[in-house]
């Protein structure tokens, strides 16, 4: 069973710092709970050769999800379509459903009052011209539909960068695909705190609880001197009681092995 | 003159959603605002071959920098300098300068308290064993050197992937560096927001401003419906002056273009 996921995140503004990455941060959490392996995010400019390499290169690795956020807008450097089909090297064509969905979202626009009269200016036609094949994913929050297609065994998810609508978009027709892919494994997580123990000292005592508990992945994050270090536990199951009894075990041994070297653990971060 | 940077931050916990990536987001800011020209950033987990895998396809493309966050520090799933080397097809060695810095640290360390005595545990002789060649840059804040390494005319950098480690290491050790890189060029911006106008009606007015200011770029971010748009400009100058004359050219013209349509711009946002 692949299920690999990559992410691809489309915008100058991005990459000019203008914008904090909140949507691969929201994709990474939602993949994962739902039991996917993210195994890379890449961002790129508004920049159809860019986009074209990015999405060649991660069809390249074969993982089961791509999705890519950002750049499907009206505007001229809305570019994440012309960019996926330049990679796949098909045409782009307007899809009939999407100019429909588009041309009722104006309807509603104009009964709400928002806008005079529906009018299916170039700009707009532009979000309904896909990449052949594709078929578009509603857009309950906003204009511009999602957008989705299978390479072989890869299906490509396009969704546009304004949060409310990728996520909305997501939820709404990706999470009950990726549901059918990863067949039940969900991830589970948890962490617990140590205190008068430094990173160099428990690096040697993650690293055997690690090899005693093949299933379970263990990550240390200082906080800072004082402020002890949050000790992060995680695995992958179909069954809540295994991965809790998974994370429990590699818990009390970690804790023990701290206690040896005089340092302590908690459940909570102190103060709270 | 190559003004092109790379970033690769090293991670699971940013692949599995559960760090925000705010790395990327202060390094794009810092190395935008002193000339440079992030194309991409590319995140990758806890794995050598997917770190070395990284950086071979970033060094194919020849920016003048890549900097790589996260993974220098004792711990075994610290494994950027592993995958930097084989990446690099170089081995990794005892820096003796690293291996005096680290020292120094401990001795702090014991000197405040911190710790009953130095001692050069395998966990930290590890933040002192780098690709061969590589120059260790002084961490001011935490343990684990930054490192610079020149690859023909690419600079690797490596930077601790705790934020207050990595900015005081870049601000130190590779600001001086870029600087004299990018020969002055900075970068400049400004927005304005338009109300009474949708982002399709205004796609083809901004194409007109792009196209008759080349040097300046130009992108609208919808707030959502009623909150108008932000529409931000910014271009790359040695000079103050010739980029906001640049600048106020774009935002006169597209602000009258905005009004034959019958919207408004403002230089704030409402309510501000």
């Amino acid at each position: 069973m692949n299920r690999q996921m990559e992410i691809i995140c489309v915008g100058n503004e991005l990459l000019i710092g203008k914008t904090l990455n909140t949507n691969a941060h929201w994709l990474a959490r939602r993949a994962t709970i739902f039991g996917m392996l993210v195994k890379r995010v890449t961002i790129v400019g508004d920049n159809v050769d860019e986009i074209a390499g990015a999405v060649q290169e991660v069809l390249d690795r074969k993982p089961k999800f791509i999705i890519i956020t950002g750049g499907l807008g009206p505007t001229f450097d809305d570019k994440t379509l012309e960019g996926v089909s330049r990679g796949l090297n098909c045409k782009l064509e307007v899809n009939e459903k999407a100019l429909k969905m588009i041309r009722e979202k104006y309807e509603t626009y104009v009964k709400e009052g928002k806008m005079e009269r529906v009018e299916l200016t170039p700009a707009r036609v532009k979000m309904a011209t896909l990449p052949e094949g594709a078929e578009p994913l509603p857009n309950f929050v906003g204009t511009a539909p999602g957008v989705k297609l299978k390479i072989a065994e890869t299906f490509l998810i396009a969704l546009p960068g304004v949060p409310p609508e990728m996520e909305t978009i997501f939820e709404e027709s990706v999470l009950p695909l990726l549901r059918e892919e990863v067949d039940g494994n969900t991830f589970f997580e948890m962490s617990i705190y140590s205190y008068g123990i430094i990173e160099s000292e428990l690096a040697p005592l993650i690293d055997q609880v690690m090899h005693d508990n093949p299933y379970v992945y263990v990550k240390s994050h200082p906080k800072g001197w004082g402020k002890g270090m949050e000790i992060h536990f995680s695995t992958s199951a179909k069954e809540s009681r295994t991965a809790k009894n998974r994370l429990g075990k590699a818990i009390v041994q970690l804790s023990d092995l701290v206690q040896k070297k005089g340092g302590k653990t908690k459940s909570k971060k102190k103060g709270q």
